[in-house]
């Protein structure tokens, strides 16, 4: 074994390796590490899994579009909820992305529709009513009360998520409401459910006090 | 609000973000809540940057192959290292994958060429010499000693793991070339570089002690 060489010969993957390593680290929470072991899992792939991985992402720049009505994902023109009739199109739920409505959705309760934000005002990052789908939105409940063939829209549910940026948000799309003939209202806060009041912050204690619900005996 | 219904309408996102997050699933290490960040990330990067992504998993599998004499991995024939004349074909460094080699490589200490097993025995798991590349590195060796044209095989160096499975396969290895006129060694175990004694498991120490070696004055 020869001594160590001045210049050592740093042999990387082969660049077609090297390039797709690189694409990995550049999805969100992937370091290095994470990106060689997926490289490699697609290595040792069949041929057939490796491409059908390949046209998914290919597909989904393709296939994908936001929804005209509420800008949620859609692979078709008009998203399945916005051309559901059996829903309430009079009641919208504003939430910031994609995800949060799958999670409404998936609990069930509402069978209004929504409105898909992609994003929260952000003024500490610059982030302004610009940036996101506010003007939609405004257009969409004014849109309403223009067209008599639609059902005009009655109240705007707030669901942006209960921190900083979602409160100005709320805030500021509150004020755009005021001058509009709509109820605007926010999504309740207080204990989550299946949690232990021991170890709630004082914050969700604190909203939990002030929204306390009337128990009504039946 | 109504209560809620008795079936929830589970809404997924669209086929093709579905498709995406189930195929990122598929690599290691990820669960359902990565594989939607990523599918996001995607969702939101320009279409030249998704489609360069969709090419990089293509192309792996189309442009890279085993080295023909070694079976690292390239996008040539034969590997860089094996085609440099400057390598020393005489000794075989014999590791269980390509990242192994990648980290000898940048040791910048060894000129030799590589062997690549691609996988180690596990006998527990069934995995036997025919599934790694066993066969290849003894025939690479006998060949060499018939073929007056190449350097013969001198030494074999066993680069395996230090663990259960890489113990077995270099002993395997071991009885395997005992028949052949080469001198097999394994890389030398002990403390690691940069560590701290009092930190060193037993099995690091006894190493370490066992495989203790002169300090010859200069």
């Amino acid at each position: 074994m020869s001594a160590p060489h001045k210049k050592p010969i740093t042999q990387a993957y082969p660049e077609p390796v090297e390039r797709l390593i690189g694409e990995f680290m550049r999805l969100p929470g992937i370091g290095r590490r994470s990106a060689e072991r997926m490289a490699f899992y697609l290595l040792k792939a069949s041929t057939d899994d490796a491409m059908r991985f390949s046209k998914a992402v290919a597909d989904v720049k393709q296939l994908v579009r936001p929804c005209s009505i509420c800008l949620n994902l859609t692979d078709v023109e008009t998203c399945r909820i916005c051309a559901d009739d059996t829903r309430d199109a009079g009641t919208i739920l504003v939430v910031e992305q994609p995800r949060d409505l799958i999670g409404l959705e998936q609990s069930g309760t509402f069978r209004g529709v929504y409105h898909v934000l992609m994003g929260r005002l952000d003024p500490l990052a610059g982030v302004g009513p610009q940036d996101v789908a506010v003007a939609q939105l405004l257009e969409r409940i004014d849109d309403s009360s223009r067209n008599s063939r639609q059902a005009p829209v009655r109240e705007v549910i707030l669901g942006l998520n209960p921190n900083f940026e979602g409160d100005t948000t709320a805030l500021y799309l509150a004020e755009q409401l005021s001058s509009r003939h709509v109820r605007v209202t926010r999504l309740a806060r207080g204990i989550p459910a299946g949690s232990q009041l021991e170890f709630a912050s004082t914050a969700v204690l604190a909203d939990a006090i002030e929204g306390r619900q009337e128990l009504a005996p039946e």
